[in-house]
């Protein structure tokens, strides 16, 4: 069955398009957290990041910068956080990957829950780095 | 002033790398929010995503999808968030973009306090969207 964004992109439901190109769209977010409030999404349909094809995710790092320089002008915010959920237990509601680019302001009385642990000891640093560093697949 | 990604690249302070490309960097968050936090990071030092050059831009998806998988691997995570703080009033805390890579568990306690607008009428959506593809630079 077809995800929200896929029948978005086909025009059976309607959808605000910032943007449309071959491989990416601009949406606005129906449910905004802040007046323009956007989303990124790949026409592909994938779950996750990781499973886009290599010509969609080489798209990637422009269509966000141009969108976030467009939701920059457009709202006059002063900043910007972008954050996908990449499954279920982060928050993921659609499974069709999608970025979100929700504009900020100083006094907006939000803030980012995901952040905040402690410093990590060099030992425990450099085990989590020799685990990572294999499953790159670098030496 | 070089910034602290700088410094670590160029091995004045230590890094625990994840990976070094020409373009982008790989390193563990030295105080992980969860255990195999890491960042993705630019060479090139800008202060904003949107200042990026193209060429560092268009690798961006690639590295990011191939660090996700690695931290899915590494961690066992069910799910992840990558999240830019794109400014200080989204919480940027070093002037050189960095992308967050958070592993998450289904029962880890942390939620993102970033969403949870109200459905914004259709005239409301259809204003922003005018002004969004203006900026955009698209009819």
């Amino acid at each position: 069955m077809p995800t929200i964004f896929t029948r978005i992109l086909t025009g059976e439901i309607p959808g605000e398009f910032v943007f449309r190109a071959p491989r990416w769209i601009g949406l606005c977010d129906i449910s905004p957290s802040a007046p323009g409030h956007c989303l990124l999404v790949p026409v592909a349909e994938a779950d996750h990041l990781h499973e886009l094809p290599l010509e969609t995710l080489a798209e990637l790092g422009p269509h966000l910068a141009r969108l976030t320089a467009a939701v920059r002008v457009a709202t006059g915010c002063q900043a910007l956080n972008v954050i996908i959920n990449d499954g279920r237990a982060a928050g993921q509601e659609v499974p069709h990957v999608h970025l979100h680019v929700i504009p900020r302001w100083a006094e907006d009385g939000k803030t980012c829950g995901l952040f905040g642990g402690s410093r990590a000891t060099a030992t425990t640093l450099s085990a989590m780095g020799t685990q990572l560093r294999a499953a790159w697949g670098q030496p």
